[in-house]
């Protein structure tokens, strides 16, 4: 499932980075709660607030997007 | 501003491909009206439906976020 997809990405390049999930949360300045269902796939998440986790992640929108 | 960035480059897709807006958001099942906000920039779109934008202009998520 698309949802699921994208969490699994996001998850994959916040390891990458070594970062908890809390922290990139904080750093992110998004709810650590909301930013775990996004992570597990439960959330039909926004363009603003996919736009928030690329830049915390660094990187484009299009490469957050490879291979989904 | 992003949400404006992506209107554009959807309404740059579906001009590529010679169909009207009406005529796309029937296609797609979308909410004509809403589809006409969202190439004007004014919806921060949901992730599936970003994804049925994608799929109606036939290109990949990474493709429809090139150079936004």
């Amino acid at each position: 499932m698309l949802t699921e997809e994208f969490g699994r990405r996001v998850k994959e390049l916040r390891n990458k980075l070594g970062i908890s999930q809390e922290k990139f949360a904080l750093m992110i300045d998004m709810d650590r709660t909301y930013f775990a269902s996004v992570e597990a796939g439960k959330r039909n998440i926004s363009l603003c607030n996919i736009k928030k986790i690329a830049d915390g992640l660094n990187v484009s929108l299009s490469e957050l997007f490879k291979d989904i």
